[in-house]
């Protein structure tokens, strides 16, 4: 196992701790077990929180979004763990400025179940929540089940769709509706290359071969729809963009934001060659692509490979996803 | 090789075009070759141009960082090698508003010979110019010899000073003296674990055994200054500090910003941990660190490992690095 750290043991607290050294001003540690991510300031009275919360691994998701204009906290779980319903509702009570709470996060067993008993324990307190799943990953289950698809690097559109309507002054059911909205129009697939390590089991949780790449991985390792010979980015991308439009079909005229999010160790350059092989295909279908996103969403340590997601925009998604927003590693200015 | 690209020689212009097509809005191509980016809107009247250049395989370095606030104009080399004196002096006269262009660009042979031909040619044509060099990897030379170093992922600093420093207003002469500034405050040293590979080559450059790590590893795999048993982050972070601060000592009271940069394949958890023992240390010895960079600037492509640099602060390079700058992978904004 080559990683930079410590013991495996202290990995979460130590990136925790490195976290709060660098974004002091911004975020703050809470929570029993030290287990809850803030924004410094505090809830805003009478603003809709927002929260999410899942396992670690994935940065920037999940707490590199709780920030302006974004998400009030997180709730942060050992490496693919799930975080305690305890430490979520900590995290729900931190985040209430007297308007509710929107949980909003990726839909995976652990989370489901202590995400369902935190706002049970909150609702006792009289503490109004609301939840949204993100299912985004077409490649996790097909159309006819769609809700038991995965969360994957669609959620960061929801966040962002979520806090806008928010800062809007909107209500609980009106922000819970907002990121509903954008994920009925988000559709996520993804490819791999190579494995990633979980700290403390310090071995890859599974293998690629070298020639190959496996279609659909989910971000934890989990199996994909096949295993292919390797493929260059224009076939990559042809085959997510096919996957995808079979699911949410677009037409002429459409206009989309894209996501080529990259999961660990793959370079922006090869991001970026898929994202023109996206941009070429959608363009050629007469779809304008708009609000790029290119970079490191949601990834899975050092893994090697990348997702698209494809947001299907609307004035409303424009405008929620337009508006400012300012956290560790999403910033959206107007300057 | 296992990477998701098309065919290797199109790799840079693939890559070129993925950028025009997601940042069209704000970046557009030129040159005879189409290897020179700049602001969709062109020079700004009166205002100094910025520019830099260099081989490809480093983003965001260089072109990452061409918008408001940063730079004017850039000129893409392949991989690893440098623009032709050509299209660096394309670059400088379409950059240039009238008040003169700053070349600021890593002190490495091809580039330093290219820019220095650029700029004859551009004062032929009556634009002047000023060239700075970034030279803020300690391990490439001792101290007695610091001009011959390296320039890595410090420029990011420098450009962002000069940025600011040209939107005040000030001449030609004057940004080259913030750029100056910024570089005599800055120290980079970075570390390997895993090589990267040259899409026309197909295999990695170097190797370094799976239990080693490689100190002071230029980002092109220039050999560092030695090959240890791998270390852990904390280990990692006192050996770079101890380096840094023996080439610029800081004092009790002294504020600094530090950048703890990927080269790639490092995930960002790890970033956040060696950010910890950083700033513990520099705590330890009462310097205050402000200003966090933690994420990739300046890449070796897939190559695992990190870099740190450390700017020394003061009120006047606070107020130029706090500046608003838009760039597709550099914002800052006081939102």
């Amino acid at each position: 196992m080559k990683k930079i750290i410590n013991k495996p043991e202290n990995f979460v607290e130590e990136m925790l701790d490195g976290i709060v050294r660098a974004y002091g001003d911004r975020l703050k540690l809470a929570g029993e077990q030290g287990r809850v991510i803030l924004r410094a300031q505090g809830p805003k009275k009478g603003r809709v929180g927002i929260v999410t919360g899942g396992g670690s691994g994935h940065l920037p998701v999940f707490l590199g979004y709780v920030g302006e204009g974004m998400l009030d906290g997180c709730a942060v779980g050992n490496v693919f763990a799930s975080p305690s319903s305890q430490t979520m509702f900590e995290m729900i009570k931190a985040c209430d400025g007297g308007a509710g709470v929107l949980c909003l996060y990726g839909n995976y067993g652990g989370d489901n179940l202590n995400f369902d008993m935190a706002c049970e324990m909150a609702e006792f307190e009289d503490i109004k929540t609301a939840t949204v799943r993100v299912a985004d990953d077409v490649a996790s289950s097909p159309k006819v089940t769609a809700e038991k698809r995965r969360g994957v690097a669609g959620m960061v559109y929801a966040f962002k769709a979520a806090g806008a309507a928010a800062d809007l002054g909107r209500d609980l059911k009106g922000v819970a509706a907002a990121a509903r909205k954008a994920l009925a129009s988000t559709r996520t697939m993804g490819v791999a290359l190579s494995p990633c390590i979980v700290p403390q089991v310090g071995k890859p949780t599974f293998s690629i071969k070298d020639d190959e790449i496996e279609i659909g991985m989910g971000i934890h390792g989990e199996p994909g729809i096949e295993v292919r010979p390797m493929m260059n980015a224009d076939e990559v991308a042809s085959l997510i963009l096919s996957k995808i439009l079979a699911d949410m079909p677009l037409e002429r005229g459409d206009e989309v934001s894209v996501m080529v999010n990259g999961l660990g160790a793959t370079p922006l350059e090869e991001l970026l060659i898929v994202f023109r092989a996206i941009h070429k295909e959608l363009e050629a279908k007469g779809v304008f692509v708009a609000m790029p996103h290119v970079g490191e969403f949601a990834t899975s340590m050092e893994m090697a490979g990348l997702s698209v997601t494809i947001l299907k925009l609307d004035a409303e998604l424009k405008s929620l996803l337009r508006a400012p927003a300012s956290t560790p590693f999403y910033t959206n200015a107007n300057i």
